[in-house]
């Protein structure tokens, strides 16, 4: 998918949530687990036909799936497969923060591009250039950089200061010279707000997928404050809130309800 | 697996060689190809059979299971369960290089210890704490942290100095407070071996997964000049080499060769 094309969606729909797809067995409601083989791929479909009209994009965490082995790893590829055929237009990242010396990042790209068909996939930094490079050699294909991520961790290490800018900064600067705003994107997380007033200033144009809103406690109005640019240039993922918003056979109006709730604030920011 | 466990078998086998299996259908030999319904799967059986009396560890690379997707995940499956079941004291390293928020690298950690029945797993450790210790959690259990890594990209954020010292050893210091020497290694690659001297002054008594020796052109001799600790300390992991040693039928038999040659060669290093 173009960003172009991205900028369409978010414009028509009046929406840049991204539904986080986390499915936890211990939380699916019941009736789901007595009358499905597949529990995890049914619960993704009633959750993906009741908010398709409210989010732009769709983001599988693999942990979620991986979890159950052979039979997750079968219900991840149903899911995208799903998206993909009923939904085209929905931005389907593969959220598998991965990264590894180049040849074998070139394996995972594959996995996540031509295998998954994702239209993205989240890459953690720390292996440097060969190791993010191979993500962005395919056609309409893009590699979002974790940068500042939402949880406590991210103060153990992306923070230390190196010459007065922090490492954060530092894998801003040095990881958009690897591509462009039309195959990269930055994970910054939502708890972190007010750190994207100097974000911006080192990307300005790129897109940021920012989760943490939600279950995390991050703010919708501080992340658009500070984070929104001309093409709005965000993505905003909920997962928890939505997903679990009802734990009864009601879960897919209540997510369907959640969604709508979202998307009607983020309909405010959009011209 | 303890350390004590691991220890055993590096002395009662004079060897410290770890064995990367990363299959890849374009170096696969045809025969092999041509015969088997799974080819990953034979070819990995094969490799194992003709270098488990040479080796002590080995370590499946994710993404060359996934890049074929559920096929390929199928096939790193039945991998280490061949390995648990034929060679139980073999140490099974994931190398997924996962890491993300606490309770979803709690997943990842699932996935690895539980289904997969690996006894490590590698780890990224840009994501700070909460995405490392969920990996400490598992009795008997291993993280392997990714420090000093064995490819160019290493020298874009690893060896940024923040306070005059690099990031790798920040990630040493910090990161080797979340556990200990029984439950965490370090990923240190060959082609950096000269700094093995600094990285034991900061972690004298932790195992080191060591890639970069063979096809990546890190020094075996180098290695231990520097990295060897009482315990021994290291595991040498070499994929390429051995794997792809011969293109023929005869690829394990060629395999076996390097592994024993690897092994000759350790075995001088151990008291």
């Amino acid at each position: 998918m173009t960003k172009k094309e991205l900028i369409e969606q978010i414009k028509t729909k009046k929406s840049f949530l991204c539904v986080g797809l986390d499915p936890d067995l211990n939380k699916i409601p019941q009736h789901i687990k007595n009358n499905f083989e597949d529990v995890i791929f049914e619960f993704n479909k009633q959750i993906i036909d009741a908010t398709a009209a409210y989010c732009v994009s769709y983001k599988p965490n693999h942990a979620f799936y991986e979890a159950y082995g052979l039979k997750g790893y079968n219900s991840l590829e149903k899911t995208i497969k799903y998206i993909k055929e009923k939904y085209p237009k929905h931005f389907v990242i593969s959220d598998a923060k991965r990264g590894d010396i180049g040849n074998t990042s070139t394996m995972y790209a594959k996995a996540a591009f031509e295998d998954l068909n994702a239209d993205a996939i989240t890459i953690a930094p720390y292996m440097g250039k060969d190791s993010v490079e191979p993500f962005l050699q395919f056609k309409g294909k893009w590699g979002i950089v974790l940068a500042l991520t939402s949880n406590p961790g991210a103060f153990d290490f992306q923070t230390l200061k190196i010459n007065d800018a922090e490492l954060y900064k530092h894998v801003l600067k040095t990881t958009s010279t690897w591509g462009n705003d039309e195959n990269m994107m930055y994970v910054v997380g939502a708890t972190k707000a007010e750190m994207l007033t100097d974000i911006r200033k080192i990307i300005p144009n790129h897109f940021l997928l920012v989760p943490g809103v939600g279950a995390q406690g991050g703010s919708l109005e501080e992340v658009c404050k500070y984070g929104l640019n001309n093409d709005i240039g965000l993505l905003i993922n909920s997962s928890r809130a939505i997903l679990y918003a009802d734990a009864s056979e009601n879960f897919a109006k209540a997510a369907e309800a959640e969604a709508k709730k979202v998307q009607q604030e983020m309909s405010n920011y959009i011209k």
